[in-house]
């Protein structure tokens, strides 16, 4: 409390970071969000950027653009590194951040499951750059296939073999807007064989999208199907050296592309905070969203690094924006009155506001109210769009995604990075 | 001819290769777009990309989405090295590409002068890469300053001390840009003292904008003055190290960012197509725009490749955009006609649309008609957005600019790729 106020520190500039740092920028307090990038990520749409349907500023927001009417928010942009709770002080690579109350709220990274080898040769899909990379490399690689003589016929066919691992909505989200993708490419590549081309969906489990209903896992199916994309179910992948994936029944796809949305795991900076962290990597945190065995008690975590056990099966909540949005709030008013000295703090009771994911132009599921369908995508759109931060960017996006359903063309496809040799 | 039907080659997916692509797409000939990229970029805009106003996508057209309903073109992304005249081939890092008619339309690359010291730590800004490496340099040393004790006083105004050189079209636009930028910048940096930050247009000889009237070049630097913007004339560059910007009076300016805008040459391809060039590596055309002394009568040169006389004094043409699209189109005609066996040729005559220039936002400059202001602005506007490829660019871009006007913001201001740490 250097100048009298208290200091609050909030890692990560998230659904829940940002929700946090809005709460507290009505208090007086003073506000250091620490985060790696200067902007704030719409993760759900991260997809549309790596198949060419959105632009990069339309899913990411200035921080503190946020913020410009609060003078007592800033941010630190830096890699938060660690912990040293005794001290109060969270450690970056731009040196120390004291604080008297600090909140995790870092987020998730991709889960390989400890395959170093899928880790090094497959595609990641949590950030900016690894979108534009997959849009790079997916739009080259049929730059690449259309040449005459640039690869052999079998070569063709691996390099326009796509196939993404997870029935999560990620790996919906993105088969599904894959397969639109070619369906646009085709119009443009005149003289290409469309047969090459294909798109894989694998999913370890029997079953597409964990939180819906069997019915509407079952009409995904179906609409993947619809869309050309071929579905393998439980299906397990065990190895990819960048060419060749190999599958656990033995089978083996030849394919230059693997986009790996199987999992998520909190990202490593969590494990060094000095709390107790789960199998993947997510901090144990009490009901009061106080990180377990805090020192001071003065850390809390929300969100996708916060691991709330939940539920009669005491279960992780779901890796969502929902969790960690309404997490922020309690930690926020569990903060308050330890800075006002009430020792009352409230317990975290999620509500589930249920789940959507697009299976492309037009089509989406939607669990609360059950829909599927163009009304079950009007929702998803609209639920989006309101999200999105930015006023401009809801019009130019709404913009994008009407000339997309009506027009069927995608002009994001720039590849804006290949290295030309 | 392999399937009877001639084969013409356009080197550069620009202005000039682009209309000429549009124009034999029409006849019976098969058409191959050669460039590095698989976009046509909307080069006059960059500066909005390096300045955090617009986006890629908004400047940037992917080229087989002009010739979708056009089967007898193609595009071959490859990297053009040189042309063997004698055996009527393309030479590039993806192999030959036969011709019966070869069009030159490269373009244009930063102009260093032969300052080696110069090329290797100032920033060019004649590529997407380029102009988002700007906008991420520019943007990341706001976020260095900002942090306590990250720099010492003079490294922070060393940081914040802004260099563009050339007094062009592109060196106003830019300085008059970044001058605006720091106004957003202000708003949100609420711990950063702005007596720090400083904009410099250094330009060698005694007016900006050398294609204007005195009475429009001398509004032009009263505006930039106005902006903030310290304009120093007369002055030329002679060394930069990277730290420290040395000026040919003896003068020194501490900077870490020094734009280049002072000069263009041709590409170096153009000097390996066994023509005549002249100091900047334009080739030789004549009147016919076919390239001085090529072997077989077939190889055409235009736009800011191409060195055609004129006027009295026989000078070089501009390289803008009017240019190569007035010379695609009398190339165009001029091949038909070799084709059709017919041997009267026309001869290239050039129009001057005039020019024009913005000095930010709701400012500008035009000469013909002659016109300065809001009015100025406007008609800048239109014209840009008029010639914007894509109707769905159009309107993100209108709405940008109108966002941009009322609201004083720019929401492109992220940082996607900087090394952190």
């Amino acid at each position: 409390m250097a100048n009298g106020k208290p200091r609050i520190v909030i890692v990560g500039g998230g659904f829940g970071g940002i929700k946090l740092a809005k709460l507290f920028a009505k208090e007086n307090v003073d506000v250091t969000i620490v985060d790696r990038h200067n902007f704030h990520l719409f993760q759900p749409l991260l997809y549309q950027v790596s198949t060419s349907v959105l632009s990069t500023d339309e899913i990411a927001y200035p921080i503190r653009a946020f913020f410009r009417d609060n003078k007592n928010v800033e941010l630190f942009m830096a890699k938060a590194q660690g912990v040293d709770q005794a001290r109060n002080v969270l450690l970056t690579n731009h040196g120390e951040v004291p604080y008297d109350y600090l909140i995790l709220a870092a987020g998730a990274t991709t889960n390989f499951f400890g395959m170093k080898s899928v880790e090094q040769h497959s595609y990641g899909m949590k950030t900016i750059q690894e979108a534009l990379t997959i849009r790079n490399h997916v739009l080259h690689e049929f730059e690449r296939a259309s040449k005459p003589n640039e690869v052999t016929p079998a070569e063709r066919k691996k390099i326009l073999t796509f196939v993404v691992v997870g029935g999560g909505p990620t790996g919906i989200e993105e088969a599904g807007a894959i397969s639109e993708l070619i369906e646009i490419q085709k119009k443009e590549f005149h003289n290409l064989d469309f047969n090459d081309v294909s798109v894989t969906l694998i999913e370890a489990t029997g079953h597409v999208l964990p939180m819906m209903t069997e019915d509407l896992q079952e009409e995904t199916v179906r609409v993947l199907k619809n869309k050309g994309v071929n579905v393998m179910l439980n299906t397990q992948v065990v190895d990819y050296d960048g060419d060749i994936l190999k599958l656990k029944s033995g089978a083996e796809i030849p394919t230059k592309t693997v986009i790996w949305a199987a999992g998520v795991r909190a990202v490593d900076f969590i494990g060094k905070c000095g709390g107790e962290c789960i199998r993947d990597g997510r901090i144990k945190v009490d009901e009061n969203l106080m990180v377990t065995g805090a020192v001071n008690r003065n850390v809390f975590a929300i969100g996708d690094c916060a691991c709330f056990m939940h539920g009669d099966m005491k279960r992780p909540l779901p890796t969502v924006a929902p969790v960690a949005t309404q997490q922020a709030a309690l930690a926020h008013k569990n903060i308050m009155k330890l800075i006002k000295g009430q020792t009352d703090l409230g317990n975290f009771v999620y509500k589930d506001l249920g789940a959507m994911a697009t299976i492309g132009r037009g089509k989406a599921v939607v669990n609360k109210p059950k829909m599927t369908g163009f009304m079950a995508w009007c929702a998803w759109m609209f639920v989006h769009l309101l999200r999105l931060a930015g006023a401009h960017a809801n019009f130019t996006v709404a913009i994008k995604w009407s000339w997309n359903l009506f027009s069927g063309t995608r002009l994001g496809r720039l590849i804006t990075s290949i290295k030309l040799d």
